[in-house]
């Protein structure tokens, strides 16, 4: 059987709104109804197994990121900027420990999650937190991933807001298969969350990033040839071909690439949630390919997305909140 | 800028024959030469940094999976299995364990190595580890990916060899967007290897597994929509629709679905080394989208691949290489 026999269809659906959920968030889909089991197979969890609600019902932000370490860091982060107070004796424990696939700590209203890398694996645990969070009676639940990627004209260490995220032909949606048919989401996400984070980012001193840029981002599905890279196993261009492209990529407004924004951005829509791709660039592209920054370093640039939206959230709760009037 | 302006070319690469390479392991890229440092990033090796030819140059087998856990179960098995004689006081250790992305064990001359989930997850790992191969100066390598499958009218427990790879649209090669380009890799696996391991399945007691297919696998980009699912936290279609879909996916050769093959294949055919994909099926989807079985039995079935790719390496290290005369 060959390609040609499937026909494919491309289906486009761009709304202009952006459409933000009010009250509990609901699911697109019918097949799951109330009463009926729900194995969430990939964090080893069920609404049959464990009483969601209970253990989560009260989560208002969901942050991921693609390193489990460094979301067990950020959960640690939280417990001391939100003033956690943990029982004598109880640390965090990994909820989803039933299975390697992910990590998920819960501190307070935040769940620290770590979504792997690239587009399939993000996707997975999306859908499975979005349907925790359905089962638990979540409402008004804001996502962010705190991610890495690498920069364009700009400086090491910067924050990078996604504005909207483009694949690795620059259009602005996923495209994915199903059915046999590609179809096509749209990948913007809340501007004025972008905006009141940029506005932070510039502001807060606690943040310490006073580069923080708010432009579109470019998602790829292979971190070698897909971001025109020259140190991969395979490469059949030259270093002008390379420039040539990443050039190109720069001027269409692109200031970072990465592998999730476009799955995050696209789910976060058609779900009706608000979120954010807050990303330091660990190096510039224009620059070079391999990442040689020493460790330590690299370290301190990693916890710069965490410090921005760790005081976004202390602000939130603080009653702080930008969203009823964004800059 | 939208996708328009990007004038995709689709540049299509099906080359007949199957080559493999002989002697020691070739990189497919001019821009990589003896001497220049190269950080393999993602598992936190290097050419300048570690001795990768002391370390790795007896590597002949690399066996790849998902799961950190369950590859360093594979590991300790091959211990036992091949009779490894481990030091006094010694125990395996993780050698990526500078990056928390993958896991890295090194067992004689198989290396046994997490990809986590995914196509980019999976490419990442592939990139490294051949690069890692090459600066050792291994030769004669043979990959293989031991996974779990979703099946399609067969019995769950059963294998799947993977005898070519296709995507969501049953097409038989991998599309990437490379610059701006989007271009084609064929995604067969090496045919002899293939029925060695079958032949090898159907005859070996140690391998408990009399169900066993050579047949096409299906790779998708996502878990829920990506492979029909009614149970992900969207769905835009009908359970007739899925069955209509599954059943055309069924009655094309496919056996299996599951989300790195497509990949794997194409990089080994890119390669020239020799590689096979073995998976064990969790359920029949013809039937449902649940996982619901007890994690005592899926256990069980995920040691099928294990104790066939083991038993395949166990025949190649005794001198009985089926490779000189393929059946």
């Amino acid at each position: 059987m060959s390609g040609e026999q499937t026909n494919p269809v491309i289906t486009e659906q761009h709304p202009d709104q952006f459409l933000i959920q009010k009250g509990k968030l609901k699911l697109s889909n019918p097949h799951i109804q109330p009463g009926q089991e729900d194995v969430l197979y990939h964090i080893a969890l069920g609404n049959k197994s464990h009483n969601l609600q209970s253990l989560f019902q009260d989560i208002k932000f969901v942050c991921m990121g693609g390193s489990p370490n460094r979301m067990r860091q950020f959960a640690d982060y939280l417990v001391s900027e939100l003033h956690i107070n943990l029982p004598s004796g109880m640390g965090l424990t990994n909820i989803a420990c039933g299975s390697d696939r992910y990590v998920l700590y819960k501190v307070g209203p935040v769940l620290s999650v770590s979504h792997g890398m690239g587009v399939p694996s993000l996707s997975i645990i999306f859908h499975e937190i979005v349907k925790l969070l359905h089962h638990a009676g979540c409402s008004d639940v804001t996502f962010f991933r705190l991610g890495t990627s690498g920069g364009l004209g700009i400086e090491p260490g910067s924050l990078v807001i996604t504005e909207e995220a483009v694949d690795g032909l620059l259009r602005p949606y996923m495209e994915m298969a199903t059915l046999g048919r590609l179809v096509q989401y749209p990948s913007r996400l809340d501007p004025d969350l972008a905006r009141e984070l940029q506005k932070l980012a510039l502001t807060d001193p606690e943040c310490h990033c006073h580069s923080t840029y708010l432009s579109k981002t470019m998602c790829t599905l292979d971190f070698y040839e897909g971001q025109a890279r020259l140190d991969g196993a395979f490469c059949d261009y030259q270093a002008e071909d390379k420039m040539t492209f990443l050039k190109k990529v720069h001027s269409s407004g692109v200031a970072n690439i990465e592998m999730e924004s476009l799955c995050f951005a696209s789910y976060c829509h058609r779900a009706g949630i608000r979120g954010a791709v807050v990303c330091v660039t660990l190096l510039d592209r224009l620059e070079g390919d391999q990442i040689t920054t020493p460790h330590n370093i690299l370290e301190e640039w990693q916890q710069r997305p965490q410090k921005l939206v760790a005081s976004y959230i202390k602000l939130c709760l603080n009653g702080k909140n930008f969203s009823s009037k964004s800059s």
